[in-house]
């Protein structure tokens, strides 16, 4: 299985522990970009997963690369040139402190990349799935035109699609969100994205209020059902987070595929670090999809793997598919595994 | 606005992590001191404040001033001279197991320090607040003359005063503490101090038992009450803090001022570091006074402020107003700022 | 008071915070083993602690030893020599991720060792207790002979016995668990083990679901006084963990000895490190029972004791007896001591 | 005496120890940037020294003037706002294989700062210096203007001016820098540069061979005579790096000034950190000339000042004037100093 | 250009900065083994390179693969199995005082595969050169006859050999050695190694003493001519080591080649790490023949690329042809490259 | 062969790598003293090695004893009590900026400890050597008495006596040093000291410069045997440093011993930390005269020793017999030992 990822992967300077930006005296390096660490995720599952981007030819650049070769991904079609690559400092909350990004990703190669820079047959030869965020086309006008063009030359060739709408209020407006992606929709098969991603990125209403930290399940999956209904996707999918605090959420998916809806087990999270969850739960998603073809399974999956993520540091999920399937068929309870 | 804080600052080694101090290999270097911390939290909320002491002329010395003026704090009136930088030896506590402190401050340059070296003058001179805690008369007999003296200096002159009792057992005893606080009230315009400090320090008696975890807030508005009639003071005030263990506690403030009694919000608090916890909450509480002019909002920006401090590593408060005022007035729920 | 104890020693690599195996640039190191742990703890209570073994005569096995000689336990009566130091590699878990042991202890020097390199008439000289765990007979056939020899010839000089039944399923089938451990029990005074452990090591069997995070008080003082008639132990002892995660355990004892049931309180633990759980729980039971001669006050001694270790970085529980007592006898609410 | 310098200080990320980029995993934070680090030196001299910039208002921005303030720098007259922080990225090199810089300076605030965001007037009230290096004029057309105001600002004031040419061929070509540089040359008292700068930024000549690692003294000599000549210099000052290996270097400096050449002692130095080297030698120069009225003394602190830099990580000089004293006038044995 | 490799990867625990074994509470992390360094260092030069072995299917085995794959090296052909990964212990020597290597790495995986685990009619499609050193038949007898099999396959196919002898007296006696490898010289192309070496391995002489830090040229040119003639090599090869101390070394090689003799530039070296100089030197040389395919510029680009791996921590040598040819043509004086 | 020493022990807190103290956020945490680290070294060449003095009864004061008993010293005769732990604080030189240290060793427990707290008869039971420097009588009044006292017992009981001279100015004027110690010198066999020490401590006069990094042989020959005349040493020993810079110091040493001189091979030292090298010196010295019975040999081994020593970080010594004795033997040239 093949599984295609287009986006921006960024250098992560983030402060060690608690600390806050003006205390650090050293910045832990990671690299990390919603659709890379979908392709991690996936790699780190045995799949063939290659991730599409342009990223300067300097050390920096090749620092990112090798972070997504260390773990097996398939880095032979990015571009390498441009400027600069993006960075997002980050801070850890705790209680009610919460985490803090600052981006500094503009002007990065990927977003300055050109629409020939790319040959997408090669890119998709072979290919199974291919899957991108709302956050690539929120990058430049550039990345809009090729965010599309992926997009169109995935269905083109029989391929699957995923798209997380993942709003972005710092990269572009409602009304630029909902310009580019509503007529994208068509070319998408699974959409991932919350009642404020929906609304913010396709225009859509639902009223559950998501600073409440309650949920209302039979809302979601109205929403989802509509979503689906009125954007023709295959399948409509979010995760469900309960922010009760910078370290503890209750976390949980829901989906509605083929007409039917499907809801995950709910876990109680203790947060080490919960960028890249999201990433966690899409790619999750497209692995239970394509193996279990049997969607609650599906869904149970992307819950289990993106609810472990949160309890590794950095943006990528190093989890087993046995790691997973464990903690879906079971407790939960930590024993020390010796 | 111009406020004015004297007392010690000392070096504070601290092992990384849970590590008991027979496991350090290495020790955290901040510093840290009650009034020393006020001043930075005033700093870090955009006012002018001036820490004034005295401390060794050596690099140590000199670390401990640099780390004032990292945040702003006016350091030119501190005294440069004697023997040594106080010290004390931290270790971080875990569920049962609370955190240790060790104390190394004896013979320190401020303990020793005489009177003729301080220009009270040049001190006060534009000064809207003075600020100081019990732990700085305990230190010695010098500093019982010199705090003495600073706060008739500043009453003299008009500045509004604030007193944290803050009664410690290993400096000095009860009986000690009396003899010299409560001739000093009387200069003592905002008294910070809950029941145990009220008996230690001034004799006065509240029948909470501050170890039960469980609140009696009538019991506590009653007692701030009868404190500000017995000494005269414009406002008592105390935080609460309910020791679930080392690292979960909940946290909020009471406050009787002129003849009414204002109760904060109460948060849930997982501890990262609750040194300067008191510290954060008479700074933010000085902030509220000066600047809402309304004791409902000062008491709830102390509190909100010092539960944020509980989340920061070292002494010192790096919040500002605008996360203070976000914490105030919103959900504290944690989510990620980006 | 001497105690001697006899098995392996580790060298300990665990990852740093919360990170993977596939993630660490750099290893924390420790030592730690059974009954190492247990020699160490009764040195920290200010006891004649010896530790039996044999190590290899390079630098890494000197650190072993230094490690423990650090903290006072008495290792001139352990043998040098052999071809490697046992190690194992830990990655600390949370949430509904488990902590993750990966063993590499084959052919370690203890595991070689010869009937003839321990002199047991001086090893038992003057002692009053000898501690062995499950874990020593399981290394090796030489091992099991060398464990058996040690049970007799302490019980032939007098000395009291402890045996903690630890069954490790990498190590030895339960029947050969069974095969050796049965014809041992006879020479064993208090005998400590779960469920699990006395089902697997003497084909035990009790309905307690130790999974379930519930517990069954009632059921485990039957099952402990059911061991005790069958291996005529003086006291069967079990501590009862309750998992919720990897970071939250429930910790409390139980124990029945001379025909009485003693069961202690109940504490939640927020885990640091449950490594050397189980070890400091023995320990502490060797110093209530030799120094309180009251078997309440020992299971209390020992779940305190071990509920301590919990929040302490590494196998060893870096604790005093004072400590122990204090949160024995108080509310464990982690106020700072300062 | 006030000092005002004016230019960039940008994020410094570089890697622990001897690692390259593509080993790290964490980055040590530093701040710096040419006449940040000659304002830095200065404030250690006990001197009034206020660096002039535009920073981005946000935590990274801040923590770069925390930095500056922690040193007592004046950071009053800095302009918050902008896009980001210009970043630089180091390694450290060894031997024969070079320490490298890899900047992500562009689109920084300052190279994006308008004319009417500094008001001159302020800027220069008392001022007794001015200092810029050619890396300001060289970030942007705006701070071409930029520079040539303050020059010609600070002169109608009759502020003595100093300039360090620094080349930088990734900013700018040496048409560009000479057009823009050549005219800027009248306002500008003190001249530092070596033969390679001179000839970039003033199309000015010079035989001797920098890669040689001989020097030829009396060329320079020369060579800085002529500088004076044509340019109307009061002096030109140029440091003389003899590059041995990445590790050793040579260090000595020479200066013509008002007709006189005068020649400083020669140090070995095994470098720690050589970045900010040639600002620590401009600082030194600034002091020494402001401090003694003694052009051979100056030179003299200049070189000890700089040589001593090399052996501090750190783009910023801590050292004090006592410090560069006892070197200027002892034997650099670098015994104890207890 | 397809280079294979077959050998030994361990896992390295090297103790920070000078630390000595008992001083180091963490250990750095590193993987390495000659034959995979010698495919990091080609991978690094752009070359496609694959290493071949067994490791362990755990975390730990998976790390070292990682290790490998981050930069680039094709790791498909690894067999996955067997008991453990080899360990080696470092701590970095300084002055008098020598690096100290603790192997613990018999039992690894690769010194108990068996033949039938490789497929070399997969494993030499398409290569063009295959390196393999006497480090690995000195592992077991099993691996002495894989290193056979492989030498003869690769021959058989008219893949190119070279063969480091890299003598090493803990694992075998000169005698095992001699037997072993002097019936598979005959499929040796090219041979490196030095008089000692050549000496245990092969039972041949020189008359230069290795201690002594002088280098006998001529003698080395004789000894290696009369190894080509002896056991008919296209090339014999050597680098030669001056030690000064355990931080200084003179560094150069020398080759005779189809009869002609070849002499490097000669270095300096202040040594950051020099474990894997020796690969590093052996995968320049590959590098080298094949490219220019000219000896000279081989032997040059074998000793700048080796030269420069001692300043780079870490078994790997992270440097890129442009950074090697740059040493080689340049005067390696060490200015930052900016 | 049991050997006492007497002396205070300081928590070491140092910098890491070569940060000045302005920069640190961490401290590296050591502990040592002359005598401790003379125990230090003798416990690690596997002698009997006692460290006697009073230590705080706290964690850290424990910390001091635990790093002692780490590595074999008995600390058994070890008073507990008194106020605090002396501290120094440590910065590492780099070239011709010196190593700096503070000192905040005032009101130590050793320095107030009174005579009747040490039992003599029991601390020299069986010694055959006791050791004592300078420093522990410059500590204050009550250690000059103890100081006495322990030498007047110990040549009452016959044990071979040994005190280095080390002269500190911050501790004592020469006045009271040579008030105190003249009279002391009948007590001692064998005398380290410089000729700086020498005139210092006991008035006695040398004409070499030490800062000149010239040894002027002869004269030091002179010195040494008029200082055994003059004071009835059975030796008289100095080592030789010539200073060259921070990093490189010339080592050697001289002793003249029952009327002959001897003199020591010369060892270039890049120093890693040269703190307790004197000590290291002294141990070496001990051990010789004891094992070898050869002054050659004793000087040599003295020298050799304390070479290393300069080498490891923290004042302890950390080499074996047989490493001493290789480089006593070899070459010191640093071949990895594998």
């Amino acid at each position: 299985m093949k599984i295609v990822t287009f986006g921006e992967i960024m250098l992560r300077l983030s402060t060690p522990g608690y600390e806050r930006f003006v205390q650090s005296k050293s910045f832990d390096v990671n690299y990390g970009g919603g659709e890379a660490n979908v392709a991690i995720s996936l790699a780190n599952y045995g799949m063939n997963a290659a991730f599409v981007s342009k990223i300067p030819d300097n050390d920096i650049g090749q620092s990112a690369i090798n972070s997504l070769r260390e773990f097996g991904v398939d880095t032979s079609m990015i571009v390498r040139g441009g400027e600069r690559l993006g960075i997002y400092y980050l801070e850890t909350g705790d209680s009610m402190r919460p985490s803090k990004v600052i981006y500094d990703r503009k002007y990065s190669s990927i977003s300055e990349a050109e629409e020939d820079e790319f040959d997408w047959e090669k890119i998709f030869d072979g290919a199974d799935w291919f899957h991108v965020s709302g956050i690539t086309p929120a990058l430049s006008l550039k990345t809009r035109k090729l965010t599309a063009t992926a997009l169109k030359e995935a269905k083109k060739r029989g391929v699957t699609t995923s798209f997380d709408l993942n709003f972005r209020s710092k990269l572009w407006t409602k009304a630029e969100a909902q310009a580019c992606l509503i007529p994208l929709m068509q070319y998408v098969d699974y959409c991932i994205g919350n009642e404020e991603d929906a609304e913010a990125c396709l225009g859509f209403k639902s009223g559950s209020d998501v600073n409440s930290g309650k949920l209302d399940k039979k809302g979601y999956e109205v929403m989802l059902a509509n979503l689906c209904k009125e954007f023709g996707f295959k399948g409509a999918i979010t995760s469900l987070r309960e922010s009760i605090s910078a370290n503890d959420n209750g976390w949980s998916g829901m989906m509605v595929a083929e007409g039917k809806a499907y809801s995950s087990k709910h876990y109680d999270i203790r947060i080490v670090d919960r960028v890249g969850g999201g990433d966690s739960f899409a790619a999750g998603l497209i692995y239970g999809i394509l193996n279990y073809k049997d969607y609650q399974k599906a869904i149970e999956y992307a819950v289990a793997a993106s609810a472990l993520k949160h309890t590794i540091p950095g943006d990528f999920n190093h989890v087993s598919v046995k790691e997973v399937e464990t903690l879906m068929n079971g407790s939960g309870n930590g024993r020390v595994q010796r």
